[in-house]
């Protein structure tokens, strides 16, 4: 149904799902179209129970090249401000994950990018807007904007520093150069490098721990601590902690938790 | 006086206290009477002016392997709520620090973390409401919550991504996965790593170095500017600095620590 | 003109501007006069348009060895909070630059610290102002404050926890211990190591690269967006974002970053 993405699931589990933008003659550059295709696949991920973890890759040789530089020309200035990407599925959130492509830390499934090549400007924005990012040795790495007399777009400015911290941000942002993934590696930019044919067995074997053996109720609750903190005063962290304690100790999960640590089998967890 | 912990000077200095959680054959999981000890001991440290560094480590293979499963299994539902762990010792400190296991911040002295072994759990928790984390390469840790049913318990959602950054905090939050004393280093979840035999000598030195080569009143006024920068703008930490600065200038301590590299002998400092 | 600083152009860049602190016999050890010499050759780098990129750095063996002792014992305690060195130029300004050695992230262009020797107390303090450290190889660094009787001055608690982390911060501001730079690279301090005699040649050549090569005007932005972020949650630094891209996608910049890049040819911004 999708004519720029494609979403499958892995041979490693059936619980993880894949999603795969699908432009490999451009490097998988970003299109209007791509662009809904991303966020609707990402929205039904949300919402499908039988999804516990999301992996996000390129076709081909590329991860996403940025902004498709055809509809960088054309794009009208008005676009920009229109809220056009505003859905009613934004309104449960908190203002900071309603902007338009601040919307995977609101997805309630882990999102790991796998990223198997050049990663530049909107591509590199999905990469840290996902919860880890897993690359190849073959991936390459640009901010891309300031070499375009563009500016830090779409919350990197906020993203990047917390990963990569200040001095390392400030390279890639003001320079705007061309990082290989060893360098990205050394930046702490990427969490791990792969062999290039490596990458997605990798990342699926990874993705199908997380799904098979960890209680998708905690995975869930966990990513909205972590995305969460980072408005909050410690204070307020331990608030959230403990009242989801409460509830984490009368969930079946946490009964299955502790049964299978002391039967010494794999977990067989339910989500609830 | 205690019956799952102990308290001791160090060899090399009598400034230096060092608590051991001492349940070796259960890798010192944590139990209600452990806790409570740990507390007290933390706070006669706080209060004795004798004491200058505290060093946290564990006794036998383990540092502390989490709740005890037997008192997880027993946990009455009400007891999370209750705040049967406040004292008034906690009145004069932001809510960030009156938490259930969130007073290392408060003790006006450093806590080194002596990481001997499996630090799980709440042993992690501890490790991360010290100031410095030393390990040995046979240390392991985890998270270990998610695999359990629970969530990311008592701060530790808002204390690891500022110590091992977003990507690296999300893959040990969620996956609950152990982790080898040298990835821990990589990632820097600990600051340092030690052969096993060499761990204690080597922290201890460390230690001592603080408590006899370190102006203690600057120690005590630092340590609260670590924590409390957290809380602030760049413009509220410089402005307290200024206020301090005022304080320090005036001290017996700053007397002493102009004239020792003056005359450059060993400091002599009294603390005032 | 100036009597402890020089100024001077880069042979790499008539954009690039070299800032030398200038008493090699005391390792750069800063007086009043240094300090107001430094902050007028600042601002009056960022008030020349010719002036893209600025490198910081020290004459002869140290970068800069903090405060000098000399000043430091006679320093009258109520010029700390006298606001002498408050100017006019402040006032468009948030609270956080407008501290006595807080203004270089008001600078409107990048400031490199090329750290060639030395750097303790306010040296120190400097180089974490800057938006990225290059150092040699036979840099060394401290904090010293703490072996003085002092505090952590200057905002220093603040930023250099952003820089290294929580446990790396601790170590240093508490131990104030002298690191090498080898060390330093390891905990992230510095951005760079070079070979002593390619310090300056390297720095010089990022920064033409800097100053050639990339908009002027997305760099004056980008730089603000780093240091605002600071203080914004992601949502408002998206807005900030937001409204930054509809201007850049007007300005002159922006014509040019597309077209050098569809033509193949090197960037001409006008910074405009």
């Amino acid at each position: 149904m999708y004519r720029e993405i494609s979403v499958a699931r892995s041979d490693s589990s059936a619980h993880v799902a894949v999603v795969t933008m699908n432009r490999p003659d451009k490097l998988n550059a970003l299109t209007k179209v791509m662009e809904a295709e991303l966020r609707d696949a990402m929205e039904a991920a949300d919402c499908d129970e039988s999804v516990r973890v999301i992996v996000l890759t390129g076709a081909g040789k590329g991860f996403c090249a940025g902004m498709d530089i055809n509809e960088l020309e054309i794009l009208p200035p008005g676009d920009i401000r229109a809220a056009q990407w505003m859905r009613p599925y934004d309104m449960n959130r908190r203002a900071d994950f309603q902007s338009r492509y601040g919307y995977f830390p609101a997805v309630r499934k882990p999102v790991i990018s796998a990223i198997n090549g050049a990663a530049a400007g909107l591509g590199l924005v999905f990469a840290l807007y996902s919860d880890m990012r897993f690359a190849s040795r073959r991936a390459a790495f640009s901010t891309a904007f300031a070499r375009r007399g563009l500016i830090a777009e779409h919350g990197i400015s906020w993203l990047l520093p917390r990963v990569v911290g200040p001095g390392h941000a400030a390279d890639l942002l003001l320079s705007a150069r061309k990082v290989s993934a060893e360098e990205a590696l050394e930046m702490r930019l990427v969490d791990r490098l792969c062999e290039p044919d490596e990458l997605m067995t990798h990342t699926l074997e990874y993705a199908a721990d997380l799904a098979e053996n960890v209680s998708p109720r905690s995975v869930r609750v966990i990513k909205r601590q972590l995305w969460e903190q980072q408005f909050q005063t410690l204070g307020e962290a331990t608030q959230m902690a403990n009242a989801e304690m409460f509830d984490s100790i009368q969930s079946e999960d946490f009964t299955e938790g502790v049964a299978h640590f002391i039967e010494r089998r794999q977990a067989r967890f339910s989500g609830r």
